[in-house]
């Protein structure tokens, strides 16, 4: 297959681009390993030595770069004004979430499952920046600059309940309705933040500042 | 190197076993890809043509089988009598996973963490048998013989917590102390069981029970 003259006239950011949301539409519904170099290709409109001129690694380098594409967009998913309870900040987060999710079904399942072919440690790195940009986001919204040990396994732990929650809900056809999950996982997270609060000073305050804020009095939380 | 006379007296069964118990120890305590065929024939005392004799897929076939062997033990960690209340069960499990992930624990980490060069779909299989065990026995001793939905994602949220936390726990020089780590993982799975009987009627009637039990009325929660 050779290439249009239209295609040469594309930017090189534009048509790398445009690779990259076909490819990232591809591996959102698929395992990795069933999403070949030819799929990309031919979803793009491109030829195949079109996209191993952008990717010459192949599948594992496009596999990465839309994998960090897709990380950007789950990080932007947390990334909430400053303004509203943070109940309702954490609503509108775990709303963006829950659609990221349903959006990339396969992908999503494929690499929190992780085993899968193109997981390496470039890819875990990936993911785990993601969890860690959700802990800072919460912890940002909960006014802690500096969270001790307690809060922070309070909020990780809650952060990976998220994850294998949502991997339950794509495996149950997306039950419970999402506004429903979304509801219980915020009681979960304010749950979790109170068994901690109980032995932990940190914990404690920020739950009182989280709790006086969802009683209708917004403040600032510190 | 030739082996002695000794080894080859060996049964076939023990000489396995011998060399699986090698393995798990340096694979306990390293990532996989700092652990050659070389170091496991040195730790067994044994020559590298004899390791590959038994495992011929060298060192991803002895990793595997090792690792089918920590998931036997770990798994073996939840298996609790149902005898006194279910939180001194739970608090009997916890305490054998804990010391169990503290004698593992480069392995452990590599192992939840993924990425590493060993992980297939094969390992990542096993990893997810333990946790469906692991939920399996929570449901046993909750006295739960078909878990609804949301009870399921309660549990399992709740150990994916676990695992998290216990990492958490490797990094951080295993701080908290084990049985304060314990009691509030306890909590933690008390606050989460709470948080879900507010809309669910099963998970409701299992938090009954368990907090009558708690009270100091063990009986057969249902």
């Amino acid at each position: 297959m050779g290439e249009s003259g239209a295609y040469r006239r594309l930017p090189v950011a534009e048509r790398r681009r445009q690779l990259l949301v076909a490819a990232l539409d591809l591996f959102s519904h698929r395992p990795p390993e069933q999403v070949s170099i030819d799929d990309i290709a031919s979803a793009a409109g491109a030829s195949r030595p079109l996209v191993y001129r952008y990717f010459p690694g192949g599948r594992q380098q496009i596999y990465e770069a839309a994998l960090r594409s897709a990380a950007e967009q789950l990080t932007a998913c947390f990334t909430e004004p400053p303004a509203g309870t943070p109940t309702q900040r954490l609503r509108n987060a775990l709303d963006r979430y829950l659609a990221f999710v349903a959006d990339h079904d396969a992908g999503f399942s494929a690499l929190v499952r992780g085993g899968c072919v193109t997981e390496t440690s470039r890819t875990t790195a990936i993911i785990d920046e993601v969890r860690r940009a959700a802990a800072e986001q919460v912890f940002v919204h909960l006014g802690v600059p500096a969270p001790g040990l307690m809060l922070r396994m309070a909020v990780r732990s809650w952060i990976a309940a998220v994850e294998t929650v949502s991997l339950i809900w794509l495996d149950e056809g997306r039950q419970p309705p999402a506004d429903q999950l979304r509801d219980w996982l915020i009681d979960h997270f304010v749950a979790v933040l109170t068994a901690t609060a109980a032995g932990d000073p940190q914990s404690s305050e920020v739950l009182s500042g989280f709790l006086a804020a969802v009683e209708g009095q917004p403040r600032s939380v510190r």
